[in-house]
């Protein structure tokens, strides 16, 4: 129907006779003749409606209104002297109608196509009307483009992209499972994958070699401003593969999805371990785009006067006190602002929140009369302090203190505004534990249990120290991907599973498929999962994953993109009642 | 942990030192030299470990045993002269292992890798191994690279991919919906989505102009041979488009998929319309790898002087008398064979079969005395038949004679052998009727109720005249997609609903999204969706949907693949009682 898209024409086009169609982004009447901003996905274009030229077509515009669909035929000419609009891609030229055509109307807007401060119920509501907004189009158009890319680079690579079941067993990534009632088995459900790990690893066992997948997944979790239930995960397994072969694979997608957005992306990204991300920025998913690390200053406090101080500092294990120099942060923190950040880190346990301004006059801080000279003079040498800097203290239970204090250096870092909110910097965080304490101080995995251990570091009493070779990338702040290499051997696995105290016939039960899969050949493998919602947020500068899901869930607006589902008519959910009520022995 | 795949090397690789990683396929002593041909992704390439190169690596290997995954390192070599395997790419050489590692172990196979003749439901079972059968890597590698190749055609032609939601609402496909209780809102389900065909449409109406994406899509339908209850299409819309330009586009899809297999697809396809492909195949999906069209004779049967004959010729409307005529046809069924014919034709509603055999001297048969002279001799000058052949006749009314006299056809084909398996035939069906008769004599669409008509055919009193613009894409007797023109004006839509009875309330309950956007500026549109599945069935010439689907759902085979899902926890069990049966006013 259309010779060109809108915003394709340019001064090469001025002459030809072109059809367009589309939408009317806006029209006006300017002494009799009737200017219309056409807009389709590429842009918008002037069409000139002059009753001189065509009476029909003037007739017709006449009748046009916003968001009406339309197809025009004319003439491209320059405009006028002084007329071009410098903002518009085709502002040097327009459209002299000569026929113009209504292919639809629209009725009265519920708000403007693109207006932001619309509140996003209504938006959601009339997602049609929202996603006609250039921007959101432009979105949509990245995403669609960075994962053409992530294939094309996977493709390249030698892998094979294998589609995965999404009506499964439950299988045990942690969260809650969607449940679907199986209509032939009546009383049985499947489940919704939480990724496609099990099938992944299942895939390396039959030989794939190199598997990848943009695959959906599904947690049922509340709905949150960063989180939907359904979301989409970029999923690849190698096999044959060290920590190094995966990262290196995972570090060219990056360079090429990001190359998309116009993000250059230095190569290799640099790596910290665990231990180090949690010492330095009290993160496992440090924001590395402003340094602000902390220094350990135990050593400082275990010969204060202060009784509390000294006892934190006596048990190294346990404990932790901490200092982080802020540069300026003494001009900039006023003691208002001071007490707030108190109370912020008082939020997440602190006792409260002790420093030392460095004043032109010297240090200054209640602190101070705690610390002998000695301890006062490492400290300094460790920190080299500057006029106008402050430095924050965190003392007390290492969990506590790593958190509190990697939070408030993040909330100092946005509010004294230390870096440029458009960088983007990735650091690789490797050498995770193997294992956590849950509530009752028992071994559970901090990934899954198909983690390989680092068996060197093997060790049951203290089962916390027990390295895993996993790996996470980490992008501004937030985990955008992680993966490890995989137990391949069924006597690792078997170790793993009775250090988490899984007894066999438990194991059995909820893993079977893949232990057997593990007796018969089963390669080395490892790999990996980018979240693709969260790393399209990235490059779009979004805090909300509705920007970027074409049709998200919300709790409020009745259509379909509704959290809420349809009703069910009566005869299915008495179906329903069916399945689910018939005794299992039937 | 490799320096080449195993099927990689060649004579050029003849003196280099190389890393192989694989499993191992199967090892031969010979002489005290121990065989070993290891297989990976790519092929197989011969191992020899021989005391005389390296004791080591021959020690390790005489502990090997079949798909032991091990490691390889030692030099490439020519075989000597004789020793050379023509049947294997990499026959011509070999490896002489330095050192040999076992990487892994592997239990007594339950069947051996790639034997056909192990039942399916063990195959299934063990899916791991049998997926390691070259055979039916190859399907997976070739289905990869099909959507590849159907993704970069897209990418090429300005699509954009977009994924549309799982958990959604209910929509009318017609088939039974996959339903997912939610936890949010008790008594409230999700449904899975039979096709984003509500989706796509209202993208049109946000202006995205041109989407696709390979879409899951559910049926709770029963397992079949050849179909699953989770499927994947290719699913595509544009605006602003008419028929020739979505089939223009499709086609240079196919075209580009079916390159990747090898097949050539000469462009453009032959449309024929339904009625045609009704007419002269019995078939709204006709297999043309073959002729063999049907032809109308009722004329020739109005003067017939049985009764039976004539009273059926007399209405040309509701009846049928239609002509087979198979060249060497007699000379290829004998009597009994003939009556096997008859037998089949019975079951499809034929009151019997009756042919005229041509001889060499001369015409034979029972009907010939029902015709008159004048007839019979129209009907040879139609027909023209030469001896050997054989003509078959069916009559009666049109729905019943069009339908066994198309599956005759098709039996005939076959047994007869009139085509090649392997040959590939596409063919356009277009002008589809938009209605049906449902068993109450009422009109029920053949699409679905979005399907634009064609207008110049409305006539609400004989509604199942009325053509809509949709057609089919088949492929050696198999629909592999269809779609249409989709209705975007309410008007329109209206009257539809009007047709089909569903009034403005019922049509406001299941499709008010959609009509609501038909109102705010919906451009002309239309799509097409093609069975990704069946498609790689037809490439890899299978017709057991489990051989093109990584991880089928199966009834029997107690493991991940099975159509049994997991026994739900008591816990959720419980829950899920509380969600279902709770009051709705709760």
């Amino acid at each position: 129907m259309r010779s060109h898209y809108c915003a394709e024409l340019n001064e090469m086009n001025v002459g030809e006779e072109v059809e367009l169609v589309g939408w009317v982004n806006s029209h006006r009447d300017h002494g009799g003749v009737i200017f219309i901003d056409l807009r389709d996905r590429t842009g918008l274009i002037q069409i000139v409606a002059d009753p001189a030229d065509s009476v029909e077509a003037h007739k017709v515009a006449e009748q046009v209104k916003d968001e009406y669909v339309i197809k025009v035929k004319g003439k491209v000419r320059l405009r006028g002297e002084g007329l071009e609009n410098p903002k518009l891609k085709t502002g040097k030229i327009e459209v002299v109608a000569e026929t113009l055509e209504i292919e639809n109307t629209c009725e009265v807007l519920p708000f403007q196509i693109g207006d932001k401060s619309v509140n996003e119920e209504l938006r959601l509501k009339y997602r049609y009307l929202d996603l006609r907004d250039p921007d959101n189009l432009e979105t949509f158009i990245l995403r669609s483009k960075v994962t053409k890319a992530i294939r094309d680079y996977f493709d390249k690579v030698g892998f094979i992209d294998v589609e995965t079941p999404i009506l499964t067993k439950s299988t045990p990534e942690g969260a809650r499972d969607y449940l679907v009632p199986s209509r032939v088995h009546p009383g049985k459900f499947y489940a919704l994958p939480q990724s496609p790990q099990l099938f992944k690893q299942i895939l390396m066992v039959a030989g794939f070699d190199k598997y990848y997948q943009i695959a959906k997944c599904f947690r049922d979790e509340d709905l949150r401003a960063d989180r939907q239930p359904e979301f989409t995960q970029v999923d690849v397994e190698m096999s044959f593969v060290t920590q190094d072969n995966v990262i290196n694979t995972i570090e060219g997608m990056i360079k090429e999805a990001f190359a998309v957005a116009g993000i250059d992306v230095n190569l290799p990204i640099e790596r910290i371990t665990y231990n180090e991300a949690m010492e330095k920025y009290g993160s496992d998913k440090p924001d590395l785009r402003y340094d602000l690390a902390m220094v350990d200053v135990i050593d400082e406090f275990v010969d204060s006067n202060n009784e509390i101080f000294s006892n934190i500092a006596k048990d190294k294990v346990k404990n932790r006190f901490k200092a982080l120099k802020v540069p300026g942060g003494d001009n900039f923190y006023s003691r208002k602002k001071l007490k707030e950040l108190e109370n912020f880190v008082r939020k997440f346990g602190a006792a409260g929140l002790a420093y030392i301004q460095v004043k032109e006059e010297g240090l200054k801080g209640p602190i101070l009369k705690f610390m002998s000279e000695k301890s006062l003079n490492s400290l300094i040498n460790k920190l080299k302090p500057e006029v106008g800097d402050i430095i924050f203290f965190g003392a007390g239970d290492k969990k506590t203190v790593l958190d509190y204090m990697g939070r408030l250096r993040a909330k100092i870092a946005k509010e004294m505004n230390l870096y440029n909110e458009k960088d983007y910097k990735f650091v690789w965080v490797v050498d995770f534990p193997m294992f956590e304490k849950d509530e009752n101080g028992n071994p559970t995995p901090l990934h899954h249990p198909f983690t390989m251990p680092n068996m060197e570091t093997w060790d049951e009493e203290n089962f916390e120290n027990i390295k895993s070779v996993a790996y996470d990338l980490v992008l501004n702040g937030y985990e955008i991907g992680g993966g490890s290499i995989r137990i391949h051997k069924e006597e690792i696995q078997k170790k793993v599973f009775k250090l988490l105290g899984i007894n066999e016939i438990e194991a059995r039960e909820k893993f079977g498929f893949l232990l057997d899969a593990l007796k018969f050949g089963a390669p080395p493998h490892g790999g990996f999962a980018l979240g693709l919602d969260r790393v399209i947020m990235l490059m779009r500068h979004t805090d909300n994953i509705r920007d970027v899901i074409a049709f998200p869930k919300t709790q409020k607006a009745q259509c379909l993109l509704t959290e809420a589902p349809s009703e069910v008519e009566t005869s299915q959910l008495k179906e329903l009642h069916i399945r689910i009520n018939k005794p299992r022995n039937d």
